[in-house]
């Protein structure tokens, strides 16, 4: 008998510091849709994007806790900032798979670069950490990487100024910097960034690759179950509002109204757990 | 022999969810030279404009038992959101004077108005917690409050863009619906705001009264120390290092680069300390 056989029907985990994991949750749903999936926002203590090493650290193995508490299989930090400082502590403690977002995304970056010129655009706590720089150097030690802290497209996500005469100047002026290097390929090193795609596609001009952490996180993690043996192989036979469920450290009305304008379901409930309490 | 004379010496505890209550800070230090102050910033958690009543509620107690066990003799809630929310609770227990900055404004707003319509802008929590609309109400009955969120404020004025066409394009935006309807006087409920004062001013209109919550809250604490006979006597003997303390609860240097940008002297250092454990 497939000793594996209760692992592969245990729900996946996924946190983010607040909304912007839930691209990639909607990335896996797409490209797993049998896979169980629980989701954590850490929307009392968001955004990441401007704390220290040690606090991030500190978060995100409390949330670690509470998600092995709900028996995951396998845990996406879905925070491009959490992934940045905290992946090494989460490998070191938690006793199931853990992923983060930085290493698909620099492979994906990699691949896609003619050049060598890789830009990356994040939070203040991404860019600063050069994890990236790391990540792309560790695969391709020649690559010139050139980043850039985009403060305001997190709040301009949450905003909803998805499209707009203000995103588009915001955008302008960030990524100005980079395309006059001659950049071919840009990461968008923020979970939040996917909602702003079109504009920073639009910006960043044809010639450029943009890589989608949502996409290729997903598509890691999928390899990842495959290697460790523990896909599901059920078809789901619990309803959507079983399969997927939603937590949150404060909130939980605007996070599912958010979390509706980006899931293509309507969630039912979002449950708001004492988070510092793990 | 004056009991109060050991109490008048104490200092003064100014807080903010980050760095937005720097702007009351420094028209403390205009308004009244001689007292000493403690800042604390919680950087860790900040903002705390999209968070629930009751977290808001329990971090604000965590920073008064740690501005206690620095013995001071007055707190000053230099944050509207925890104004608006946790102002009640921290009078009921905190042994000495508590001050927020929601009433100030209102009471000087209905100074000010000559047609009885007040414009509030303000985080997400503090206009949904509609404390403005209540402070004002019991001051002036038929006042007509019109209100608004202006979630991207903050985020502008902590990007430094205090003067710029996007806060240009943004402000207009913000402020069409309040000066359509006619306001003659607009309090800036938050502490951030007075940093973007005046692009706000322009796009408010000359005939628009601007509410400083800094200014009032100042103004209303003097009056509150002198009421209560706590006000030092004392010339400042301390260099300013030492009269003026500041900790936070995340991202030091940080703090200091943005607090020497705002506050009038040279800020030497800026303590961390674990708020979570108040």
């Amino acid at each position: 008998m497939d000793q594996n056989n209760n692992i592969k029907d245990l729900p996946i985990g996924v946190f983010d510091s607040g909304i912007g994991g839930l691209t990639v949750f909607r990335e896996i749903m797409s490209q797993m849709p049998n896979e169980r999936l629980i989701y954590f926002g850490d929307t009392a203590r968001v955004p990441y994007g401007n704390k220290s090493r040690d606090t991030i650290e500190k978060y995100s193995l409390q949330i670690s806790r509470f998600l092995l508490s709900r028996k995951v299989k396998a845990i996406v930090v879905a925070c491009n900032t959490a992934s940045a400082f905290a992946l090494d502590a989460l490998i070191k403690t938690v006793p199931v798979p853990v992923i983060g977002v930085v290493e698909p995304d620099a492979k994906a970056a990699c691949e896609a670069t003619k050049n060598g010129r890789i830009g990356v655009i994040g939070t203040m706590a991404t860019i600063s950490s050069h994890s990236y720089d790391d990540a792309v150097h560790a695969i391709m030690k020649d690559a010139e990487v050139i980043s850039r802290s985009c403060p305001l497209f997190v709040p301009l996500a949450e905003e909803g100024l998805w499209e707009d005469p203000v995103t588009d100047e915001i955008t302008r002026r960030y990524l100005a910097e980079l395309t006059d290097r001659g950049i071919d390929t840009l990461i968008m090193g923020c979970t939040h960034y996917p909602l702003l795609r079109s504009t920073i596609a639009r910006f960043a001009g044809e010639g450029v690759t943009l890589v989608n952490p949502a996409y290729e996180t997903a598509k890691e993690l999928h390899a990842l179950l495959e290697k460790e043996d523990v896909l599901t192989k059920k078809e789901p036979v619990l309803g959507q509002e079983n399969r997927y469920q939603f937590f949150v450290s404060d909130m939980a009305d605007q996070f599912k109204a958010f979390a509706n304008s980006i899931i293509p379901y309507g969630i039912l409930s979002a449950k708001v757990i004492d988070i510092e309490s793990y």
